[in-house]
């Protein structure tokens, strides 16, 4: 086990970078192109220290990250019950899209949150009047969490979204016809693809990352926003679920709590010790960042990360 | 969070007895029928203490608490690389004998080792000139691991599991058809319901739980049997997979690594705590015994085992 | 073999008649209740003579009977090759509204223009400006292959179809991003909405069969309104596929172009022999009239209309 | 609409042979190789002449045109009732050797004769006290209906079949495991290959075609071997079902009763007309010849042999 050092940080993205040559950048995504390709950057936050390797500054939209936001809003809004009676837990086995597999069971709620269905089904979950009044809330949230007053969403990704939103559209009139929509879908459409839409950079990606792994604290403030219960839930999921069809292998490989974005970019938590914050846009054809995921991997066996490796007592 | 003692477990294991009536005895076990509906019986084991409660020296069946065991085995006997060429780490979401979802994704290898399909495609990576040489290297292994000199096959279990094995044949076949299994299925399949059929008590399973919570090493002589590292991956994979498709609701409400058998029976690893070994043999619809899970959860809860759980420097 | 007559006919629809209580009438459709579930409507049309027996007079929306009209006109709009670029001619193996069928086999069209997925696509292929002007364009086709100029859409329907129209969203977003859809899915599914809620009578469906078996003439005029090639097309797909995912028992039982509808409707073109129009509400969970089903099949039994049945030639 | 003749016939051969090149030949057939690629031979047989053009008298094993026999045979000893509660009448909407579609729905019966499950699942339907005796039926039944003694099975072919029976055990062992298959599996997969494996020339296939069409008597003493409703009921299902996930369009193109194998064989019944056997190796994706699938319907064209074409009353 090493120290982390931005030197070490620096070694690790050097030699993870090759891996983002195996990816592809998705297109769709507002100023995505293949000029983006070989970019990674990361930062850490522990608390006390905030550590950078790698492509800094640049601000790009959250997407699937978003969902584990959501779900927090979601629990603290309408409590665990609630929410659970409408998504449900298990990993799905299959890709982040899959119709299917809802078709498959017959169920009346989609895999997880993690997943497109699930996350849109959450989406139907958060407070207020109208989609304005729920996203600004979550707006709120996310500037309280990542201690960044001056986050925004992209008009451009939120068009975007919208105009490529057809799969995530089907997915939300399955649901409504079988009962698992409690919302107009296009309304819950509208809130999911409007949080997909806020654009960030590793520092406010790792500032999530700890909020997670350190009680659910306001960096403010230290007051304590979210209920650890929840907390524990919402990582729980993130390792079953948070990388899609390949969570069984970064939970082997990397073990702890992790979300990926098809944006390229991971939120990791690795509970009581640090947040985690990284940016590569080539993306593999599962929507995991090929070479965010490879520096995951190497971050975890250099730090000691995995929860489930040796422990001091079992040496 | 509670201290553990017997008083305890006896608590628990009085308010979680009433799920029992909530699953069904699975008929096609030899011996199991209605009047063992109502029974839940643990062991816990720290290392330097052993809890019990409830029914005590009932042996059944390993069955899929197996899975675990030849896992071990197999990374030992070919090691890592090797054994997930054959085998994937991702949780299937779908029941334990699943064969469309192979069908689904074309894929050339299961799913997990933890459902039927990955655990006989294991079964075929245990070296041994033939099936009784692997099974006695299997039941040497248990030996030393459970540190019971004592424990057999029964031959009932055994010629039952022989003779209910259509699905699991139609599984081996299939696999072979795609190229995933490497050795002649009924082998592969002979050892498969041989592990399936070997007689523990909760004495047992709660030293194979600690087995993989403590390092690895053999009771007797402390010798380190499997490297930490193949330890981690059995526990990861446990932890995304070890619960069928309920998996995930029990990485959220235990939070540790659990491996169920459709007797009934629960291993619990709690990575450099205890062992945990439990015996209720109603099971739910997806194979998980119903009262064994209720107590997993309310030891988890009751003694903190929760490994997204709130750290003391969250607090 | 039989002559046909209004005595027989009536001895078939009474001896038809009981299936009904095996089916259940959709409560979903305006004005359908469980009072409309005894009832069984029979019009036979063989270019000369009109028979009828049982319920008569009564007015039902087309749904699904309406797939076929629409094929005809798109076939006519954008002729074969355009048409089936864009819908396959398969049986689908599946219920009518399946959704999973479509992603695993990761086609870019469904499977045929009789299944809902496929008639969505199919109602993309109708000429016009605007909903409203190919809307009427499939009135001004109905009226004249029925000869009733005063056929109507009932509103009530159409509105019932768009309030109750998740699931065939969900189809028609999912084949906007696959690229099988070329129009707004609203518009498409708009105009889809509208054909099923056009109101008919046992004597208007019986029109539409004998267009069909009859060289796709017009009533009034004798006129052509569409080439025979297109008129083989429709009737081939009506028997691999017109009655759902029975078509293969009718195929066998009955032997000539079907084509069936949730309204409890069926409509039959015996090749150069007569048309027949049923209505009787109950139906089955594949979506086919139960009391229809089975006349349409004594039918065929008593007046040997099966066309894989013993020739001439053959006795 | 053309006169039959050979003159034609060589020409529409002419025609089809270059479609040959879209094909594979499968190679797990004893002798098949690419050099039998650019093979089509035809024969068509009246009742009172024989029409010959391409390739002639090459044998090779009937594999799935097997199917229609064992159906009619299953139809003889047990009854259209019994063999229908065993197996289904539906298109599977699949390919061939599909098991998902079994598991999804969930049914105790495969979906129709024509796919291998549902073949595998008729051949524990034959009578006779072993495989050897039920096997000897198969063949006496052959001969009469091919007016051929001389036919036998291939060894060579027979060994391939249970060498590569795998995903067909798969199948079988599955269908054991849901109640589907009624007798052990590996004798029903025995009887299964040895059917395949059964060598015939285009002459012999076109004599099953005629059997078909032309009432089911044997050609030596014109007696009746299968009452016309078992007929009808073969001829229905090889429409719907016939040319595996192709029949749909088959039944659009062709417009009659057909069966093909993946030796690239394809028996054609035209009711009252003539039967139909060609051989030309090289086979699509689906199983389906493709220079035999553009000679079957560019004869259907010529020969006006469309069921769904337009009658003379239409004219």
């Amino acid at each position: 086990m090493k120290q982390l050092s931005e030197k070490l940080l620096e070694e690790l993205v050097e030699d993870s970078l090759p891996y983002a040559s195996e990816g592809k950048v998705r297109p769709v995504i507002p100023y995505y192109d293949e000029t983006k390709k070989d970019i990674l950057g990361v930062t850490i936050w522990t608390g006390d220290h905030c550590y950078h390797a790698g492509e800094q500054g640049m601000y790009v939209p959250m997407q699937s990250t978003a969902k584990i936001v959501t779900l927090m809003l979601a629990l603290n809004d309408f409590g665990k019950d609630r929410v659970f009676e409408m998504v449900g837990m298990e990993p799905m086995g299959d890709f982040f899209n899959s119709i299917s597999q809802l078709e498959k069971h017959n169920i009346d709620k989609p895999f997880n949150p993690m997943v497109n269905a699930g996350a849109i089904a959450t989406s139907a979950l958060i407070k207020g009047g109208n989609v304005e009044e729920r996203f600004e809330r979550y707006m709120d949230f996310m500037k309280k969490i990542t201690g960044n007053p001056d986050l925004v969403m992209s008009e451009d990704v939120y068009k975007a979204e919208q105009a490529n939103g057809a799969r995530n559209r089907s997915l939300a009139y399955f649901m409504q016809s079988t009962g698992a929509m409690i919302m107009d879908p296009e309304e819950a459409l509208d809130f999911y693809f409007r949080t997909n839409a806020v654009m960030m950079c590793t520092d406010d990606f790792a500032r999530v990352g700890y909020f997670l792994a350190n009680g659910g604290r306001e960096p403010e403030t230290n007051k304590r926003l979210i209920p650890p219960d929840h907390l524990r839930t919402v990582k729980s999921i993130m390792l079953t679920s948070g990388m899609y069809n390949s969570s069984g292998q970064f939970a082997v490989e990397a073990g702890f709590p992790l979300k990926s974005g098809v944006s390229g970019t991971i939120i990791g938590a690795v509970p009581g010790r640090m947040g985690i914050g990284i940016v590569a846009p080539a993306i593999d054809n599962k929507g995991n960042s090929t070479a965010g995921g490879a520096l995951v991997k190497s971050l975890s066996q250099a730090l000691n990360l995995n929860m489930f490796g040796v422990t001091d007592s079992e040496l």
